[in-house]
């Protein structure tokens, strides 16, 4: 049986001198509370806290890193547990989907879920064997034992975690009611929420049509006219204010912004409303949608997120069968000094507008993104995000963004993730790299000791709460 | 007199811990069999067993790499021993060309071509000296003493190496004259052949409209027609199975795919044959042959390999005047994600179709190539390719595919190489960055040891078995 | 107070096998004379030897890298004393400019300027504490009375710098006084010019318009047509060559180039000259000029240098407030293969045509750029250029191109800049950069040290000088 442990030197350089040095700037960092301004996790967790199931829904169903990779081994989603939507069937024995699992968790050396899940299981769960086709019921009874005490419900496993403030993401038309419970019940732990409003901004988004009724139903505004519609986001981004939320989230296919005159807008929205799109149409909406969210936040101090590059749902018969999120989405290349130019020609210059960009394209990292963030008073770089929130992936974003935006254009880290059992390990791992890179000045004498130390405080803490304004 | 020697622990780090890491990784690989399941050998060799000739005519002349280099520094292909197609003198003194050869040494200083030839010089001629002007003849002449000894015939040299199987690439109306000599002769190397249809299958080959009728006598087919002229490939790939091959090339300037109703190929294919081409259809028949390649592999289960990217013949005058493959192809901008999409939406989800994807823009590995073989179940990532098989490319290539693909969605090593004594340099070379990229794993507390024996191992001859189907 | 010191063994791999084999290679290097055949000083610093002013006329605002990086965190550039167009107030109290800068020196942790600056305080002024608030006025104080004394005069300078020679860059239409006046003045420092012809040959250039009949005054020619305005431009040409120049400069947005009829280029300069543009024509125009400086550079011998890429003026208010080089400049996508085709089917296999290649694109360096390099014997790689002259920059620009350019297929160092004390911070930095990587080589068994000494040396002088014919 091979042991499973979690090395207190893990992502560091094997350079002695590198070594030592990052171990001296973790030790600085590593109990600073978790600062989670960008997430997925399900709000409702904190509001009922009521404990969690079993192993498989919770660390392997809800996972897409998983769920892809295991299917690019030739494994059924229906064999995960997933149910298509074509009454075709699927397998429900959850200790039967554990052993599948664990009989391929070698296709998973290398990658960071396999980081993530080795620290959950001995970090979280105190397990101390590697999991294996041998260890799997193991895994699987003791997991289910844990869960049911008290230890392991969501308020307990916040406070043990160290989390400070997570931010969870809700869509524009959410009522917040969980957000709403959870304030309500005297719990102290700080759960904000995030404005994501795409499908009442994005023409191509399936609810679209049904959602701008409902819009205007719950605002009170008229939204068959663009002034009225843009009066109805407002309405929507303070209802999100008033539950916390500081930041909103979009995700468009690009980065490309308008400034269209308040006419052409009147008459764009009017095709978009009644559904008469001509070409280009849905892209150049999506385009000023971007602009006019950049001036709502001006004008109401939300920072805006800004992550396009995706081509989401690239497995067209995994997403008839199976929708979203299931590991089909795919980074495209992606550009951003002409998209970006009309917004930053409006708002580029403004100390008081706050413009986070990330991205799935690493080629624009050096090429782009970090001589604007290096230059533009509104910028501030995302981290690695993604399919690069990962060893290497966080290790090259260091490497091609420092050297022209510096580390004070940057955000610090988001965990982004709908797995929470993963945070404690995401933000480790993301803390142990940034020690990594600057215990790599440190040794190569482009950095001092103590600038080091005061970077690598700022990166895990500070930053990620002053770019968010928390 | 500057020695040359071998070290044992090249091309590891020099980070004590990764080192000892690397090399415990290496002896555990260093004496398996050379799997070389894509590459350009001469199948006549191992048919007539004739002796080579000398230096230049062995390692300089049918070598790109060194051609293109040393052009780079001016030196004519004439003054190369290169004949050019009008009628302007050449070198024929091949002593002289090995002296202008080692005269120019140093260029290929930091380049894998120097790595590969000091291997063959040391590991196989067992020269224990530089190659510099002052050692070019005691070079030349002990290689000609050598290569006229039984010890240094083809197949005996195919022993010597420990090569299990090798696959050589023949065009789609090839007889396979010297494969049936091969299997004839009652010697037992297995030397297998490849699928490249490209002379009946792209439309720009200056072949092609007298190839198409070559391809109906051939196989009987009637392939004035769209439906014949599929029945004419799928015969030839049957002729190309009963000869060993097991796998199909292409090398597309495009990774783009299409999916045409049969009446629109039916339409296309009369244009392409009668030379009617309008703008866009052969980039559009090369798309749709595509698809039906892929087609024709899951019904036959040929491997298909798609190496999009070149920009073939860049340099338009020695083109003219020597033809291809003299250095003048160049690595090009290559886009995937939307490419394949029609490709992937009728196969992508077949476990029993494989398609080793093989890219010469590296930006798409991270990005797209990653992403997509960490997904699709028919993908599978070939090795870095080309210009990027050398130390730095090779470990890029692991840096930036195994944190979304695994190592379990990459198909091994390919040497593609036409240079017969370059290949054990090129399998020890890769199957030691191999190790090397490891040895950072195990050192960094990303791997545990003993997966990363078993993973090497894997790397080094089970993957490439099984993805290839040997 | 926190000390500042230069380490002997900065930027080196702290890896103690590399480390010891770079510090053997720069002691090779150290002392070697500085070849700048690049930048951007003001000959008439030579040609007068006045004092310098003060830190920061000298330090601060000319230096875009650091406008921009305090523009970034929200510091208006009136504030570090740029007077705007608009009448606006702006800062003069250099003293209190300084403060403000010494007070977010943090902001520049991790970037080369940091280095270059702590360089040049320490190894120039022979400071030996931090810049911080604290020491704010200790710096500014003692510079300015540094200044003041012989020894910080340009010409002392030049020579405590072990300046070989240093190339400015002059405008098509300079008169060259202060070269002239340097040559006269009978001072044996060599400063040579360099012809940069954008302004009467790019139709998008402001003062096109009123170059033209300028270049014809200059130069009896009559511009009215293309065959004598191809006069006028050799004619400057040859004025430039006579006053040291040996080399030209072009900065165009793309790489490409063309190859039309001479009917067409007449008629195409006729619609420039009258300011009748047609879609497309200023592109295409800047494409044919390329290719006549190509032509002319095979004629007169003068190297020709190329770098696009670069989105320039993308801060339209800055643009307009404060105008060129104020760190509104962008890098952009760029690509090489097709663009420069035209021109490479005509000169490219030239010996006697020297073009160097720059790009602000790295994705271009492993793909396109080194494979070119490496085949046509024109071409030679300039170094990594502006946002990637840095430590990482120039690592990465090894470790891409190396493999397939070789190093004899580049050109050694640039240090491009009008930052006069950074210079001997930016060769030091440079040469440091290119023995860690050539120690990298060694140590990993990828080259010998007799080898590496060699090169190391050709790298910082000889190949400058012979690229750059001086």
């Amino acid at each position: 049986m091979s042991p499973l442990h979690l090395d207190p030197e893990r992502y560091f350089s094997s350079d002695p001198e590198q070594r030592r040095i990052a171990v001296e700037l973790f030790h600085g960092i590593a109990n600073l509370p978790i600062i989670s301004p960008h997430g997925h996790t399900d709000p409702g967790w904190f509001s009922t806290d009521a404990p969690f199931e079993d192993a498989v829904s919770l660390l392997l169903t809800p996972d897409h890193y998983l769920l892809r990779m295991l299917y690019s081994q030739g494994i059924p989603l229906e064999a995960l547990g997933l149910k298509p939507n074509d009454g075709a069937p699927y397998e429900t024995d959850r200790r039967k989907i554990w052993r599948l699992f664990a009989a391929h968790y070698h296709i998973f050396r290398g990658s960071p879920s396999r980081l993530w899940l080795d620290h959950t299981f001995a970090a979280i769960f105190g397990i101390d064997r590697r999991l294996t086709p041998e260890t799997a019921d193991h895994y699987y009874d003791l997991i289910a034992e844990k869960l049911a005490t008290p230890a392991f419900r969501p308020r307990a496993l916040f406070v043990r975690f160290n989390i400070e403030v997570i931010a969870t993401t809700e869509g524009a038309l959410d009522p917040l009611t969980e957000h709403k419970r959870i304030r309500g019940s005297g719990w102290k732990g700080r759960v904000i929420t995030t404005f994501r409003p795409d499908e009442v901004t994005d023409p191509d988004h399936e609810n679209f049509a049904a959602s701008l009724p409902r819009l205007g139903d719950l605002t009170g505004e008229d939204v068959t006219h663009w002034r009225g519609y843009l009066r109805a986001l407002e309405n929507r981004r303070a209802f999100f204010r008033a539950h916390g939320a500081t930041a909103t989230d979009h995700g468009p296919a690009t980065a490309q912004t308008a400034d269209l005159s308040p006419a052409d807008c009147e008459k764009l929205f009017a095709r978009v409303r009644d559904g008469r799109l001509q070409a280009g149409d849905a892209e150049l909406f999506r385009a000023q949608i971007m602009m006019e969210m950049a001036r709502m936040s001006v004008e109401d101090g939300m920072v805006m997120q800004l992550h396009p590059g995706c081509f989401r749902n690239h497995n067209a018969e995994l997403f008839r069968r199976f929708g979203r999120n299931i590991g089909g989405d795919m980074p495209n290349v992606g550009g951003f000094l002409a998209p970006l130019k009309p917004l930053l020609d409006r708002f580029g210059n403004r100390k008081d507008f706050r413009l986070v960009l990330f991205t799935l394209d690493e080629t624009s990292y050096a090429r782009e993104l970090a001589p604007l963030a290096g230059h533009y008073p509104c910028l501030t770089l995302g981290p690695a995000w993604w399919f690069f929130d990962s060893p290497e992936g966080m290790m090259r974003y260091r490497r091609m963004t420092t050297e022209s935006a510096g580390f004070y254009n940057t955000a610090g880290f988001n965990d982004d993730t709908r797995a929470f059992f993963s945070i404690p390990a995401r933000h480790d791992l993301a803390r142990r790299i940034d020690c990594a890179y600057l215990a790599e000045l440190v040794a190569g004498k482009r950095m001092e000791m103590d600038e080091a130390a005061e970077v690598a405080i700022d990166l895990a803490y500070h930053l990620p709460k002053k770019v968010y304004r928390l």
